[in-house]
């Protein structure tokens, strides 16, 4: 890969382990954990997709409560306000996987933009940076907010060369998520699929990654200097 | 009620069972049929908004074809030619539910315009009307590829009172999915749901269902004539 001038990463289940909201799933509603934050994490992501459809915008620190109000719902578990504050303020302070911090810091030492674009809400994701120990390395933390519509809207990932003063051909955008790949890669970005989980296909959406990685840490080595 | 002179039917889930897939799923993949016809589903639906978020649209018949192929990689099924084109097939014959026949019929001798409004492709929608035998009760098929965009776009919602010809205070939209309630009711429709799976509740999504039924036969008695 030449000519790549900065990175721009996705957030959550990319930089950020959302594990921890699953271990705090199962302390307060035990034998339920792993099925509340799954069904959690699938409403959080539809109601940003269908809210955007709508032309409803919401942002994502609100959706996030209200796919947890949904999934406790249809669980059948009694969400009072303490769990819910403390569920809430698990995304807050979310470790990020252990291959982040360094393969960021050799990035910065080869002297390039770092960025993250997420659905998240700024002050969300910029504490989940903050608590990660990240947020220095960062040259820009880049929220759908200042767009008002969710991935994968080409008005998102057209916030990053924009922001960042690099042309679309110079940035590569990094995501576990693989749709969130096939909708860089449609915006004309470089994009690059972080497989975190080896058994999971690629979308079926048209527009694939460049090149499959599986740590932050495999980046630098394809540029090449 | 007062003052509705038109019903707009959602179709898969709604009008059409699509229990009918499940089982060939079962009998192609013994063991895999509820899972594989579960992840299927999700993912057709999935394609549909990540598609019309990134401007990429791609009609209903293609997203269900994809949907298929990733589903069977994502549960390690091989998927040769006979099994895809039975499997597609399928969705052009789908049985009504038992209610939907005596209902939209009770509603035409009332007067009312009746129409589907679907995110299927028109030649599967008129498939599966005429297959399950309700097709001379329908005035209009309306599907969204007459504006290349998914629910819940408003733009989808909108076809219905200008195709027939109503206002949308005069269209009571029904459908069995709760995010497809939230999305005509976003658009002014009279919007109802549909309720088949007891247990579900609805989805956070700020708009909610005039009223909840439980069988296209329960909607006549709510107009009081």
């Amino acid at each position: 890969m030449t000519g790549i001038k900065g990175f721009v990463f996705d957030a959550y289940g990319t930089l950020f382990d959302v594990f921890s909201v699953t271990a705090l799933c199962e302390q307060l509603f035990p034998g339920k954990g792993p099925a509340l934050a799954q069904l959690w994490r699938v409403k959080q992501l539809q109601y940003t997709m269908m809210r955007s459809l709508m032309g409803r915008h919401r942002d994502f620190w609100r959706l996030t409560e209200d796919g947890l109000v949904y999934a406790c719902k249809a669980l059948g578990l009694e969400l009072n306000a303490d769990a819910r504050a403390r569920l809430l303020r698990a995304y807050l302070h979310l470790a990020a996987f252990p291959d982040v911090k360094p393969g960021l810091e050799t990035l910065k030492g080869l002297g390039l933009r770092l960025a993250v674009l997420s659905n998240g809400e700024p002050k969300m994701l910029e504490a989940a940076a903050q608590s990660a120990g990240i947020l220095g390395l960062l040259d820009r933390i880049i929220s759908v907010e200042e767009v008002e519509v969710f991935k994968p809207s080409p008005r998102v990932y057209n916030l990053a060369p924009a922001r960042l003063g690099v042309s679309h051909a110079e940035l590569a955008f990094v995501s576990s998520n693989s749709w969130d790949v096939a909708g860089a890669a449609s915006a004309g970005l470089r994009a690059l699929w972080i497989q975190r989980s080896a058994a999971e296909p690629p979308e079926e959406l048209g527009f694939g990654a460049e090149r499959v990685v599986h740590a932050i840490t495999d980046l630098a080595p394809l540029l090449g200097r």
